[in-house]
C-alpha cells in the first residue's frame, strides 16, 4: 500500500514536471522567435563563421580563397567575406595610445584639484619614464603623454595596414544578403572532407573570442579532451590536493618557512583560530576560484563566443555541485554511517539506503532553506562590490569616467547563477516525494529568485 | 623488457591502423563525390523528405499547406511538392490486376505445353474460384481471369483518384530546381518546434520505405527505444529461451504433443541423433532466422529508406555478434575455467585475465581461417540458391518472366556481411598483438573476400 502511494507520488510529479517543461519550451521558444523577427538589423544575423579553412594556392591570399570559394556556391545571396586578421601588434599600440590618453585625462583632474587648493598656478603632475614610475628621467606627465601619442599614430597605421595584408587567420565571417540564406548556410556542409570549411553561426560581435577563431580542428577536438580529463579529475578528486595542502602546510612548517610570520602566529588565539580553520580555508579559497577557472578552462578549449564558454562552464560547474553536494552528501552519509551493515551484508545495500537516505532530507531541506534566504540577501545587499567600489573611489578614481567604470555592477554570473537553481531543482525534485515539505521551500526559492534576478537586471541594465 | 615490446606494438598497430582509415575514409569520400557528380539526372537529388506536416487548417488540403509553407521559405528554388498518400486500397486491386495477368500466363503455357503433346486441341486449363482453388465453380482460367481484369480496371481508377484527394499522408518529398537547393534545404531547420516539419535527404525512389513515411516523430522514437530494449534483450540474454525451449520440448515431450511424429521418433536411431542436437537445432534455427528478424525490427523504426534499414540493421548484428563471439567467447572461457582462482582472491583478476585470455588466441585463429576457406567456399558455390532455382524451374515456373525472376541472386547480404567483416577486424584487431600469426590469416579474409564479394557482384548485376 505504501509502496504504491509513492510509487503513484513519482509519476504524479514526473508528468507534471514533463508538462511544465513542455510549457517552458514553448514559451521560450517563442521569446526566442519574437526577439528573432524583431525588425532591427544584427550583423550576426546575415553572416556565418568559417573556420578551418585550408591553406590556399601560394599565388592567393585567404580572403580570394575564401572569396571564390563561396562566391561559387552562393552565387545570389553572397555579399562579402572579412577574414580575421592577428592584429595583436597594432592592438598593443593601440592600447598604449589609450592609456596614454588616460594618464593625461587622469593628470589633467589632478593638476586642476591642485589648482584650486592652494595656488591659482597649482603643481603640473610628473612621473619618471622608467620601470614602474620609480626610477628613470622625470617628466612632466601631460607633455610627455601627448609627444608619445603623437609617436604612435603612424606605427599605428602602419601595423594596420601590414596585418590586413600578411597576417590573414584561416577563418573568415561570411556575409549574406538575406538572413535566410545566412541561416541555411551555416547549418549546410560545405565541403567534402569534415576537416575543411567547418562552419557555424556567427556569434554577437561583441561576443567572438578572436583568439579561438583561427584553432584548427584537430587542435579543437583535442583541447576539449584534455579539458574534459581536468574537469573530471577535479570534480572527482578535488578533495585530495586540499587535504594535502592543509596537511604539508601546518602551523608548524609555515612558521619554519616564512619567519616573519612568527610575529602573528605565536598570539595563543590567533594560533587557535588559524589550526583549527586552515583547512577550510583552503576549501574555501578553493570554491571561490573554482567558477573563474573553469571559465578560463572552457574558453581553452577552442569555443567561439563568449556565452558559448560560459554554458559550458556552468555545465562543469553543475557536475561539480551535483557531484559533490547532491550525490556526495547523499551517498557518502548514508554508506559511511553504514559500512558496517553494508560490508557484512552486501546485497542488504539497497535496503540499507533505503532506510538512511530519507534522513539526509533533512539537510537539504536545510541547504535550500539556507539559500532561499541567506543566500538571496548576500546577493540584494552586493555587500562585497559596495566596499570594492567605495575603496576604488577615495584612492583610485579622479576622472568621471574612472568612477563609471567603478560602478558597472559586472554581469549577472550565469555560469554560478544557473547551475546553483538546477542543483536546487534536482534536490527539491528528488526529495519532493519522501518528504514534500521541501516543496514550498523550492517554490519560495524560485520565486525570490525571480523577483531579485529581475531586480538586479534592472540595476545592472 | 616484454612489457614495453608489446606496449610499443599495440602502438605501432594502432598508428597503423589510424592511417590506412584516414585514407580509406579519403577513398571513400572520393568515391562519393565522384558518384555524386556524374552528370545523370537523379530525383533523389533535387528532393527532400518532409515529415511531421502539421494539421492544416480545415480549408486546406495537406498538399496546400505544404505548397504555401515551401514557396514561402524558398521562393526562388522550389518547385513542386508531392504529398505521400495512402493508396493501400488501390494498390490491393492494382496487385488483384497483375495476379490476374501472372495466372493468364501461366495458364496460356500450360496450355500451348498441352496442344503440343498429345492433341492439336490441348485442353484448356481450369481452377475452381474458392478457397485455394479448392472448392467452388470451376472456371476456364484465361476468360474467368480476363473478366475479372475487366472488372477491376475502373474500380483502380476510382480508387486512384478517392486517395490522391482524400487520403493524404502527413508527410510530402518537396523538389526543388537545383541540386544546391536541395542538399541546403535538407540540412537546414525549418520550424521553430522540433516536432513539426522535419526535414531530411529524400532517399532513392526504390529505396523508400512508404510505410515508414507517415509515422509521427514522437511514435519514431518510442518505436525506436522499445526497438533498442527489445535487441538488448535479444543480445544479451538469447541463450535463455533457447535453453528454456530444449528443456521444455524433449522428445518425450514432443511424442506425447504430436502423437503423428511417433513414427519417426521411435526408430532409434533418428531419436538418438534428434535427443543429441535437439538444443543445437534450436540454435541454428535461432541464427538463421536473427538477421531477417533484426531487419524487421530496423523496419519497424520508422527509417524511412531500405538501405537504412540494413544499416541499423548491421550495426545490430555486429552487436550480437561481438558480444557473443568475440566478448562471450573470451571472457566466458577465460574466466569458467579459472573461477575457482578468481573467488579466492579477486584482486587477482587481471592476473588470472592476462594468463587466460592469450589461450583464447587458438579459438579465433581457427575462427577466422575457417571464416576465411569454408565461409567463401560456400558462399561462392551459392549451394542453396542453386538447389532452390532448380527445384523452381523443375515444378512452379512456365513462363519465361518466371524463369527470370527465379534466377535473379538476391541482394548482397549487407546486414550480415558487413558485421561479420567487422568481427574479423575487431578479431585481428585485438589478437594482432598477443599472436601475430593471425594477420595473414586476416589479410587472406579480406583479400580473399574482395575478389570473391567482386566476383558475386559482377554476377548479380
Amino acid at each position: 500500500m505504501r509502496l504504491w502511494a509513492f510509487i503513484s507520488a513519482v509519476y504524479w510529479v514526473s508528468f507534471v514536471t514533463y508538462f511544465i517543461l513542455w510549457r517552458s519550451y514553448k514559451h521560450v521558444s517563442n521569446l526566442r522567435a519574437a526577439a528573432r523577427s524583431t525588425s532591427g538589423v544584427k550583423p550576426q544575423e546575415f553572416a556565418m563563421l568559417v573556420r578551418d579553412v585550408p591553406i590556399p594556392p601560394p599565388d592567393q591570399t585567404i580572403k580570394d580563397s575564401v572569396d571564390s570559394y563561396f562566391r561559387a556556391l552562393h552565387p545570389d545571396t553572397f555579399y562579402k567575406a572579412m577574414v580575421v586578421t592577428d592584429i595583436t601588434k597594432a592592438d598593443k599600440i593601440f592600447q598604449e595610445i589609450e592609456g596614454h590618453k588616460r594618464k593625461i585625462a587622469h593628470a589633467e583632474a589632478v593638476y586642476a584639484e591642485s589648482k584650486t587648493a592652494n595656488r591659482s598656478e597649482g603643481t603640473r603632475p610628473t612621473h619618471k619614464t622608467g620601470f614602474l614610475g620609480l626610477i628613470g628621467k622625470k617628466v612632466d606627465t601631460i607633455e610627455y603623454c601627448n609627444e608619445q601619442i603623437k609617436d604612435f599614430l603612424p606605427k599605428l597605421e602602419d601595423e594596420r595596414k601590414s596585418a590586413l595584408s600578411e597576417k590573414q587567420q584561416r577563418a573568415a565571417f561570411v556575409f549574406f544578403n538575406s538572413r535566410a540564406a545566412a541561416a541555411s548556410a551555416s547549418q549546410t556542409l560545405h565541403a567534402q572532407m569534415f576537416d575543411e570549411w567547418t562552419v557555424a553561426e556567427a556569434p554577437e560581435p561583441r561576443e567572438v573570442i578572436w583568439a579561438n577563431l583561427p584553432r584548427k580542428i584537430y587542435d579543437r577536438h583535442t583541447r576539449q579532451t584534455v579539458v574534459y580529463l581536468i574537469v573530471f579529475v577535479t570534480v572527482a578528486f578535488y578533495m585530495i590536493p586540499i587535504t594535502a595542502i592543509s596537511a604539508v602546510t601546518t602551523l608548524e612548517k609555515l612558521r619554519e618557512k616564512l619567519p616573519f610570520l612568527k610575529v602573528v602566529v605565536d598570539q595563543p588565539f590567533v594560533k587557535t583560530v588559524l589550526q583549527a580553520y586552515l583547512p577550510q580555508i583552503a576549501l574555501i579559497v578553493f570554491l571561490a576560484v573554482l567558477p573563474t577557472l573553469l571559465v578560463s578552462l572552457s574558453k581553452s578549449e577552442g569555443i567561439p563566443s563568449q556565452s558559448h564558454v560560459v554554458r559550458a562552464a556552468s555545465g562543469k560547474y553543475f557536475y561539480f555541485i551535483v557531484f559533490n553536494v547532491f550525490i556526495g552528501y547523499a551517498i557518502g552519509s548514508s554508506l559511511f554511517s553504514a559500512l558496517e551493515k553494508v560490508i557484512k551484508n552486501p546485497p542488504g545495500i539497497f535496503m540499507t539506503l533505503a532506510t538512511r537516505l530519507p534522513g539526509n532530507a533533512t539537510f537539504f531541506f536545510t541547504f535550500v532553506a539556507l539559500r532561499c534566504f541567506v543566500g538571496y540577501g548576500l546577493e540584494l545587499s552586493r555587500l562585497v562590490p559596495l566596499i570594492i567600489f567605495h575603496l576604488k573611489r577615495k584612492y583610485q578614481c579622479k576622472t568621471e569616467e574612472e568612477v563609471r567604470a567603478a560602478w558597472v555592477p559586472g554581469n549577472l554570473r550565469y555560469n554560478t547563477r544557473v547551475p546553483n537553481d538546477m542543483l536546487i531543482v534536482t534536490i527539491v525534485l528528488c526529495y519532493s516525494v519522501i518528504t514534500p515539505l521541501i516543496l514550498p521551500f523550492g517554490v519560495a526559492y524560485f520565486a525570490l529568485g525571480w523577483l531579485i534576478a529581475k531586480n538586479q537586471a534592472c540595476m545592472a541594465s
